[in-house]
């Protein structure tokens, strides 16, 4: 299928304050204005603002979620994949995604950020975590500065991702 | 979301002769025809030919997949889900449906069918597996005719299920 | 490591009856004598009667626990494995064991069983799952009459797949 | 089993450089010494070097493998357990301790870092990761100077989670 939508994963606490809500469902509005499917671990908090906001704007919503019940997702998840594998589901949700944007979050987004940056899937911060390996300060999760600018920086980067493993093919 | 589809997964081998996909692919049609959306395992055979049934009447097909690759997935699958769980991937494509339909199918298949079992989820037999325990025919798996019978006592299950869900909650 | 000890895994329900329990406790004990690893899901029934058997001969028991405290494990446990992976476990346990003893057992044995013979491993059954597949007879789930039996059986086998694995390597 | 012994996880990279390798040998000699069972990923590097030194002291080490064959244990492991989970076994290795030391580490040791610290699981680490949350460093990852300091800092904590654990029940 040649024209499967691109596939961005928003990461982040499930619970949040205002403000990373508003941010999430800012991030969820503008994946779905460009057209991207929006996929999470489809529970609270981040995820649910971010599905919020795409299924505002007529995005598509996947929600992966650790229980074995898909009445547990979220309202604002159209596709619920009821995995039964608890956090290990955690792994899913990056791996099926071209890049990830991360609000703010805790230590589940934290081994999250882990698989992502491990499998070469570009992970976008907005207020989230940063790290240092052995005392040297680790860059590979990209800033941004607003919800757009996360968008623009995570779909350019899967494009690149996405080429790169086409021209490996 | 109130409005969320019945989901149905559809099981079986990973390759299958001409007749099986016949099966397959007509339950396919058939789910999508009345509105379900399929999931199953996202790989050939009986997977890819359900994808196709499903596509070609319009209807929406997740596939589960136990890589880290969604470039995996068959062409007909418009959501993919990249695990990265190897075969452990079969608990999430049981548990994600309100009633399991098997088409043929090895031992993965089996595999799948008991996980279902255990959880409670309806198994519909297309020229599947027969189980018996201890000497004594476990009558479980129900058997159908057609893929038009299959859907059917699908369907009419997963509306038991869910009801009876919904009355406990 | 070369001397590393053959294992075997005994699955069955995590509730059983007496008849049940004192055929797993023998399962245990023959295992332990002959030198042999038990490996089972950690929790209660055949599995605890299998390790109690086993302990009492001094054997080594490892429990691969579905839930993420390994203080749930049986008391006759001695390594407890806390996946927090839910039922997904069920496919660690086959493929940490060269072969495979069923006592009784329900669905989630049944998984258990797809899992190992999907891998080529041995499956010895006492009293548990029959199988057909699309009313033709499988034979793979080989009987054995008595835990004795069922022992020298997987330890049988065990060794000739060791050796069929070493001879590709 | 009242006896069961305390088990600690050493987390790091699958490869590693002499320095890391003898800190990690000197990690799992020390646990050994002071009657621990040692858990961890079960491959090469950090991994390796650890089960080297515990062996060398007469200690138990477990490695819960990623894939589907006990076979690509490192030598020093004893008791293996392949999942074929891929990386998801990250999640196993840490819920299966009671503390978590970590040896320098690439991202794969942020995940299981960050499963610890969701699970409540100390973390000790030596020259690995450190973290900061939205601009604001998180000391959760306890810093130790030696092995000694790391075995040390991790038995005591492991006592302290078991008694919390023990109280609460």
């Amino acid at each position: 299928m040649k024209d499967r939508p691109v596939t961005i994963a928003v990461i982040g606490g499930g619970q949040c304050n205002k403000k990373e809500a508003r941010l999430a469902e800012e991030v969820g509005r503008e994946l779905a204005r460009r057209g991207a499917v929006l996929v999470c671990g489809g529970l609270g908090g981040v995820m649910e603002a971010a599905c919020r906001g795409a299924s505002s704007e007529g995005g598509i919503t996947i929600g992966i979620l650790p229980g074995e019940d898909t009445h547990t997702a979220n309202p604002h998840v159209q596709i619920a994949i009821a995995t039964g594998l608890g956090y290990a589901r955690n792994m899913a949700v990056v791996k099926s995604a071209r890049a990830v944007i991360a609000v703010d979050g805790s230590y589940g987004t934290l081994s999250e950020i882990g698989y992502a940056l491990q499998s070469g899937i570009p992970v976008i911060g907005l207020g989230t975590w940063s790290i240092s390996r052995n005392g040297k300060e680790d860059r590979s999760i990209i800033p941004a500065k607003s919800p757009a600018e996360a968008v623009d920086k995570a779909l350019k980067l899967a494009e690149t991702k996405s080429r790169g493993a086409e021209c490996q093919s």
